[in-house]
């Protein structure tokens, strides 16, 4: 194959790909110790729904908005659906939340009482509702459980609790969803958490059946930890469900994806394509979860998704022939040097050209600056609460 | 030395021996995800102190509480030092917040912009006449500005305007003030922070001149660093000005001290030990500073100060003089024994003769427990606005 | 059940418990640095295992030998097994060594080239005849295969070479063997090992069968992992088939178990007794794995094993009852106060009781050092070559 | 200033913009585990040298080379000297070794043993009269020592014991003579080395003088340390003597530097510019230290030598006007976005041209692949010693 038509191809690839974006991230977020209010911040889930169709009509890229229930909770989803619909996008996955009711301090699928158990499975029984009536096809679930001491719980009987948690959950499925179970390492507890890793995530994934898919958070991980091998061996054994795209330079920092190791995010994004699973039918939903504490949010949701594809079409350059061939050959540096030749190309004109073909402009940032449209909705957004983690 | 010499040694160093308390762990205090609120905690400052007393009242190794400007504000600072006195207790150090205030969002004492650094200095101005009014000697300065994106802004230039800053509040100090500041390696930002690690302190420390020092938080280093070595260099150089301990597993995870690595904070203790530091005129200050985020907060407060008492009994138990023979022997295997016999003693015995001694009872949980104090303020403290990290 | 009750069964308890020595501790390690040669150290597999029967001999708790091969080929393994029972021991797991051999520079099992693994599997099928020569069931594979920069090889398709190896290798099992598979973040690779986490190593037992077990290296995991979780996840599922123990503060730093982190070593064999896998028949193996690279290597093999015992009677101690108590009813404080009383109880008098009980002395150090072996074997074993890494 | 203004100074400041090679680079090196042998290898240190000017000659950016005594001793520093002048390069630094010798166990400036402090004190000075003979001018010191256990000796006394061995080789430099002083957070000793960090190896630089500097080893660090702030750190208090590059992902693995993660590298490389720390007379020195375990070594130094380049060569391209005004005026993501655009720039082309108007080829790995150099020198070098860390 040659560079045009890999470049061919790199373009193809990318008009049909999508990148899922979180209702949560255009509210006001924080850390513990403050959370800074941004003038213009949506006050409901239908002016979050608007501020994220504002990526997708820039770049062309994001067709698609995960809800967070509670946060989102509406009293029409058919309306909200519909008010999706009409800006341009569509309802994604449904997030659950069981770390913001008292009931959940210490634990909420795990919890020793069977009472609160009962209660975070209902709650998840509440999202399918809201599932059926968004078109909504993933419930994710991300578990805060977890310890903050040795011997506050029994971390094995946790996990028998949680397995039976999930199987109620798993059953209420129809058979067009999937629960996609997220891992994290540590946060909301610092001791041990109930779904720590991703083999943790597959076993219950392995046991609750076919319609469980691990969720892969780029900031849930330990220092150091290899986290393209782990996208590798979740496809490999067909239970990669999607990512939480998002960058990290210490613990979940939740910053921009791309902005801390554009190059890790490359070499991930090489697997995706190495596994031939950027296609829409791959059963790989490709979602940011990021927080943007200080930065204007609607910009730094257009920066992720071009930096996403930016690492994408890297990825799709890779001389794949000529890397098979290096690497069969046992030559370290030239396989290095096939992969780091795809990795310094300038792929920001091919980018351009993608959008321009798509009818849209090939600086989103920039049109996104020209659109006026932050000035307007910071001076229409007057009144009400803006909506932020516990709204 | 004897054994039994060394263990009157140690009872003696011990009744000295005193650990500071903050008043905001008897607040509300929690992750970014959700903060818990429990029954009976403190609606002001006076509230904070009286459980803080209680601290002391049945560990007798408690003697201060130090305040939280603005959170622990108060019209008559006399009054309150007077009400920390009948409760049994004194005002320890101040400790400043450039963390809550919109105009701190992208840095307080580094900040570009002159004014917002002005106002960061007149808080801190502000704070020497808290000390001032509470016979406080400790300004702690723990600096939460940093940058979340690499570019964001100048690090050598907030470097730069950092000591600036710190040399006009460092100008108002009174002879017998000082100046305690803290590093961490990160959060609430996430690419850098503008003090990440000791070097740093220590350098701006120097640069002010003898009444600035270094504070350790447990927590704020990177993985796998060795605090203990940290602490003897600090004393080495005569710049360690207090702790502010905690256990991590993690990050800044500000669970109790002790409860994730024992050995960790006896080796912390025994470096003190070995610089005859323990004592009350050393100039280290022994803070806690910690949140308790699911469990009681006095009980915890009280489990912290028994836990830093037993580690430090154990440090004072080693038989140095054996130590120092078999290190100048070279004898690796016996070097290590020496230091964790004294680890493996259980010296809870030797610390309920310490609280006997003192007309305390032996066991200050059960001691506290039975007193009846925690219904009491479930019961009375109705109404008002509990404590937080915002009051 | 009363305080002596759970001494009596602790003491009963730690009577069949048995740790497995690995003869290469024996010989002569160290770092890539430098090997410092130490006096008296073995020439041979004969010598080695006269050592490690010097360990059993003073704590009546280490009967077995792991062997690695090629290092310790002998002509005839029946007079080494026969040597060993003279020695009162006997041979335990055999360990396969792909990482000595010039072939194995990008690979063994998971090579690209198939003459590369099918010399690999060879080499394990060779040591599956050891085994039948010793009476050995555990066959040990750690794999030091992996990757130094990215792009070198195909992460995923180094998987499915490497399942299909370990495939060859479990067909020649015999009835009673197991294969067990160890993990390793990182080294002697940089990049990604192919088998660095415990969910790769179960991913491929699961495929293996239930022969086929997962070997936890308390020194394989990234900075800050909750190994105790992963010991419970992994006994939950059955497929806990081996310990190698050691100390690490950084990296795979092989220290001396106990030595780093006595506390996470308690939290550890709590949960091998909470699943109550200390008894013999339990089918894990609990093995030592480390490098005395400055320190005198029998009596570092006898502290080794003291810290294991000590960390086990602690974890035997655990007021069970009071802690499920403590744990149901979301008593944080209480439940890890019964877990620390255990954890701060000084166990050596147990320990001595229990060696009193074998009709051993109750220091097995200063037996050991009293014996005049040390002595014995830097007079004797002058002449040959030491034992170190590459024999 | 305009894009093509930057690019012009850009290429002015690569010109003169040099990085020395480290001898040892080109000899054979692995893990503990196994050193896999290279056809090919030098056998002596002229052979280094030759090796080394190879890399010069197709870059045009490496005219130095490091020695290592005693891997480097030669018996006419002279011939050597000229020989390397011969080749078109010149002798960089000295660096000590104090890690070979059996003496060294237990330390060697640290030592307790006052023996072997005056031995490992004589080293320094033998290096000296090695830089005297060779013209060198830095003296560098990376001190293994350090401790594996705690208690195995005494923290405290050995920092003083340091900085008095120091003295003594301080006091021995000539006025043109610099010691550079390195730091390593662990390895060869993991329970702490005795310069750990920059703020140890700064304050032993600063009791010392102004010719003494630090070295900084970009694989020295804990897990997620940000190293851009210590270089803008040690720049600002103008200590920052020298690099050592590389790369890693884990611990100190010596991977090419850029390898792991080029964007970091490019961060540094933006505080040296930032500092204008790259013009020649700057005072820092940049030398590459790494292993080429698996990979051809002169082919991985070269490409080294461009990665350097590259993200040189970025960091020169940042519109620094523009960055600092998105600073000023704290526009998160303009700050950012300057500082990715030189990033995502492909500056192979700029490089190439550099090359040409030095008269090289514009691809150096392609020129060095053509020029039948390691054919030449894997079938020359036969018999005799290979080169390693033992010489």
């Amino acid at each position: 194959m040659t560079d045009a038509d890999r470049r061919q191809n790199a373009l193809e690839a990318l008009r049909s790909f999508g990148i899922e974006l979180p209702s949560w991230a255009f509210g006001n977020s924080g850390t513990r110790f403050k959370v800074f209010a941004q003038p213009g911040v949506p006050r409901d889930p239908f002016e979050k729904i608007s501020d994220a169709a504002q990526v997708h009509r820039y770049t062309g890229a994001a067709p698609r908005v995960s809800l967070h229930i509670p946060w989102d909770l509406v009293d029409d989803f058919g309306k909200l659906a519909a008010h999706a619909a009409d800006e341009g996008v569509r309802i994604g996955a449904i997030n659950s939340n069981v770390f913001q009711d008292d009931d959940y301090k210490l634990g909420s699928l795990t919890h020793a009482d069977p009472r609160v158990r009962a209660k975070a499975v209902a709650h998840h029984l509440q999202c399918l509702d809201v599932m059926r009536a968004t078109g909504s096809q993933d419930l994710k679930i991300w578990l805060p459980d977890g310890l903050n001491y040795p011997g506050q719980d029994d971390i094995r009987g946790r996990q028998d609790r949680l397995a039976e948690s999930l199987q109620q959950i798993y059953a209420a499925l129809d058979p067009e969803h999937r629960i996609i179970l997220e891992y994290k390492i540590f946060e909301p507890h610092f001791y041990t958490m109930d779904i720590p890793d991703w083999g943790t995530s597959l076993l219950h994934c392995l046991a609750l059946g076919p319609q469980a898919m691990v969720v892969l958070d780029t900031g849930h991980h330990a220092p150091s930890t290899n986290i393209e091998f782990i996208v590798a061996q979740l496809l490999r054994v067909g239970r990669l469900g999607a990512f939480d795209f998002n960058s990290r330079f210490y613990a979940d920092d939740d910053l921009m994806v791309g902005s801390a190791d554009p190059f890790q995010l490359f070499r991930i994004m090489y697997e995706i394509v190495r596994a031939d699973a950027l296609r829409p039918d791959s059963g790989v939903n490709f979602m940011l979860d990021q927080c943007h504490n200080i930065e204007e949010k609607i910009p730094a949701q257009i920066r992720s998704v071009t930096n996403v594809q930016e690492a994408t079409a890297k990825a799709l350059l890779v001389d794949r022939d000529a890397l098979h061939e290096a690497q069969r050959r046992g030559d370290v540096l030239g396989a290095n040097a096939v992969l780091m030749d795809a990795y310094n190309t300038d792929v920001r004109p091919l980018l351009a050209e993608l959008r321009e073909g798509l009818g849209l402009a090939p600086d989103p940032h920039a049109a996104y600056a020209a659109s006026g449209y932050a000035r307007r909705i910071a001076t229409e957004r007057l009144g009400g609460a803006q909506a932020g983690w516990g709204a």
